[in-house]
């Protein structure tokens, strides 16, 4: 018997309508943390091997249902006169021997996938979990002659008696989904840990299951990733951070900072208090400080973007200093443009970059000068008043008002 | 007997001084999370439908305990020679069959007190809770003759003994509040949880029991809700955010941001990285985004104000748009002014309005100008200087440079 | 015999390299939270009065293991053969009656420590701590024919078996800590609430054990202090606050905030979301408001950085107000310079303070001013340009747009 096959495929229910919770949406479907139940499901199985899912679902959810696994790796199944021939096309071409097979909603864990899928036998525990495994053999046979798949699965098949509860969580009700939810964010917060991740509190890390963190990473509290984050290696994330979609290359830090559908390369610092908006490409070694948003833009290798600016729809090249207070005018009240700061350029504090405009490499400008014209490379821009002090005015101040004050 | 009355009335002894803690303060009296513990024993007994209190307590602290209970619910008793006839009125007024007498520093659960005010028979625990249940015309008859309330109640009524400490926990002592409050937190969520509130982490979630939530809301980890907050429903509340007597309308978000004693309403987003200080009113469908302060001001519908702005003491019109680092000048260095920003207009980067300054009705900014006279409506105020360019500077200065440091 | 001289010393074994796990730094010099083991080894016995330490560890780690004691407090030895006559002048020099010799990784918590050095007799568990009790006369006796410490400390003492295993927990691999460490978490806040320190949520609190907080101070929940921090009476830290190697005075708040290797003054306010960044000198009775930076700098007494400030290599005097805005332009592209606020200066919203500059005292900068050469005292610098309001403009442009769209 052909032993990755073993591993290889999982039938997956999605019971209608819960019938006790008066909610419309299939609780696998109700997000638990920031996904659905069924993406849990399926990053734990994949985690453990299962490369295959058929997925039995009403019609009306079908389309949210595939979303849950991975990519081209789901076969659909909703409507319950044709799913019967379906599934048996689809253990033909996909299984052998046991199957698994996913009745209900639960939470399961990564240990408790790796038991799921092992070839040696489920252990005698006295807890119902709702997942069976049948011989795809013995389905195969019965398929022709049967209707209900469900019923199919539960009454071929084995059902997992887990001797800890903690290994797969049954969930019954919306409300169960609270409870459930803390037992999922500790099994993929162990998970990371044994593969190197660091944790300052694993008690406050919110991690989605299909999030990747690289080992030498320290995790620091209140850090929620979400989405399809992969962070690298030797990262330093958190505390407070909220990082969603995005791609961190190795040995970057973020800190007290939220970035969303973006990518941030290695060795590159990001906060605190920093904020990075959708489609973003931030290079190696460059430093987002505090109090700074970029959106829409590319920030280059090396290059500086202190403190209190903001880059919206721009193009920064290599080694470049933003000074403090930049602003890219990116909107002028009817449409947006872009701004070019080309490589080794250097934009003096408050100035502000009226798009669309382009300050050329190397060039300077100067600090508090609003730039309407494109700055030539090499060059220095300059827009701003002769300063005037004029004398004892703070006195004469004075003076007045403890005049007007008098009368 | 009518139903009603049984759940209607409660009298709540504040112990004067604790006797082993070297402070001056009733137990009643000291915070927990962010109220005082008395006020965690009124809102439990509203919640499960007690309506008038009877507060016996020392003299000096009379006004603040009388603050604990909602307006105009409470009678205080200070003077204990004048307490029985006050509480002969009370019960006269407002009780009929059982009462319940809250003797000592306690604090209770939701659930425990839908079971202090149920009519079925109380659970015959072991646990001492310092809450009785005496009959009102019992009391009534014995009021006459009696000088210590205390003594009536716990010698004529009957004590509530829980089967589980989380129902009711005694305080004992200061050291104790750290014990009691956590239990008393998660009593607060799991209300919260059954009315439809999500939690992403009901550990990581801080709600002063005074606080209102709408169902359908999210609330993200590191949530401070304190005072007479009240949110609406299908908001996003959350991550790290501490909000403070404000009222929030419905479908609001609130992302890392810090609010008080402000209105905000529905459908409008607050931060990530918001600041609103007291006596702001936000309207609906407004964007208040990152690095953003407001202060005493208001702010009109579809209005936005996206980042790196300070809007103090400012009425701020409807569909107005305050470009990135936009400054109201409110304060030169002698008396505060107000700005105003009517409807549509649109305000430039990094622009300073130097109040008292009205910018009219789709009157523009243009970026990097401080306005420190009205503009009138549809037109635009400009003060900058402008633009040179001076080719080749940065070269020539690196030779300069390198001039000086080679002699 | 000498009371003090019983809890005077210990021994402490750094185990080489630990057999299970693929690192080469031995678990005593592993980080559990923001430092090594041996750090909070050192922090509990030295709380519990043990004053002077003999360290046995590789010679490749010895500074490193040094730096984890009390200064002064630690005698070395890495060379075996010259261990036994060190330890002998150690004991002779710091010793009499019991020693304690820590043989292996632990987490030693407060309450571990004070019985560990009780004179009492210890207790009777049965879980193996790896901690033991020697006589130093004893030792002194087998020194000269002994080669190996730890057998020695090991065969002569009696082991401590803690009857509660949070008191003394043995650390056996790199993924231990992660379990040990929540247990030290929680011992660290347990002995700061004993000395009356009020914790929101003791759960969320991380903090370094060497750091120290004064009486009557309240940490929000997510509050992280780190390294040599202490912290006054009376404040209010966080929430969501991370303060390293910083000093705090008496009565002040930091909220969200970040600090670093600084020292802040008394009833000072920090934040929300201010970042206070190396060889800061904030004096009493400022404020330090949101989105401000403050790095390398001093700011006096009464003086005010209300918002979206960067105060960057300046010396700030007293009583000084830096407008919404004010940067301090610190870096040409070249060299840093320094820029000075003398007492009583007001500088108005979005100025630029190009460095090197002084702004005299009671001097005042107009909003919107670039200063480029110093204000003298008492005196107005402005450096802006007229305003102009083009009558009727947005309405041309809309025209303007309109005729372009029709053609």
């Amino acid at each position: 018997m052909d032993t990755s096959c073993k591993k290889g495929s999982a039938i997956i229910f999605f019971s209608g309508e819960d019938p006790e919770e008066p909610v419309s949406l299939p609780l696998m479907l109700q997000p638990m943390l920031f996904c659905p139940v069924a993406v849990w499901v399926a990053q734990a199985l994949t985690d453990a091997g299962v490369e295959h899912f058929f997925v039995v679902c009403h019609e009306k959810y079908k389309e949210k249902a595939l979303a849950c696994f991975p990519d081209g790796k789901a076969w659909i199944a909703s409507d319950p006169k044709e799913a019967p021939g379906q599934l048996a096309s689809f253990l033909a071409e996909n299984a052998k021997g046991p199957v698994l097979a996913v009745t209900q909603p639960v939470l399961i864990s990564y240990a408790g996938a790796r038991q799921l899928t092992s070839e040696e036998s489920w252990p005698a525990g006295d807890a119902a979990s709702g997942i069976f495994r049948a011989d795809s053999g013995t389905l195969l046979g019965s398929l022709p002659q049967t209707e209900d798949l469900l019923a199919l699965c539960t009454s071929t098949g084995e059902q997992y008696l887990p001797m800890d509860e903690t290994l797969v969580i049954p969930i019954l009700s919306g409300f169960d989904l609270n409870r459930t939810q803390s037992a999922g964010r500790r099994s993929v917060v162990r998970r990371h840990m044994e593969r190197g991740v660091y944790f300052t509190d694993p008690e406050t890390a919110y991690i989605d299951p299909r999030v990747q963190i690289g080992s030498g990473t320290t995790v620091l509290p209140g850090t929620i990733l979400r989405g399809g984050t992969v962070i690298g290696n030797d990262c330093e994330i958190g505390p407070n951070t909220m990082i969603t979609n995005c791609k961190v290359g190795d040995g970057t830090s973020v800190n007290a900072s939220q970035l969303n559908d973006s990518t941030v390369g290695s060795q590159t610092t990001v906060g605190p208090f920093a904020y990075i908006r959708p489609n973003c490409t931030i290079a190696d070694h460059v430093k987002i400080g505090d109090f700074v948003e970029v959106k829409n833009s590319m920030v280059g290798t090396r290059s500086k973007v202190p403190h209190l600016t903001y880059v919206g729809d721009a193009d920064v090249g290599d080694r470049v200093n933003l000074g403090c207070g930049t602003i890219t005018v990116n909107y002028d009240g009817q449409i947006k443009s872009r701004s070019v700061v080309k490589d080794g350029a250097f934009v003096g504090c408050n100035a502000n970059l009226v798009a669309p405009v382009t300050v050329g490499e190397g060039a300077y400008v100067a600090a508090g000068s609003t730039v309407t014209d494109n700055v030539p490379a090499e060059s220095l821009a300059i827009a701003r008043s002769q300063q005037t002090n004029k004398l004892n005015w703070a006195n004469k101040r004075k003076k007045n008002k403890s005049q007007k004050t008098e009368r």
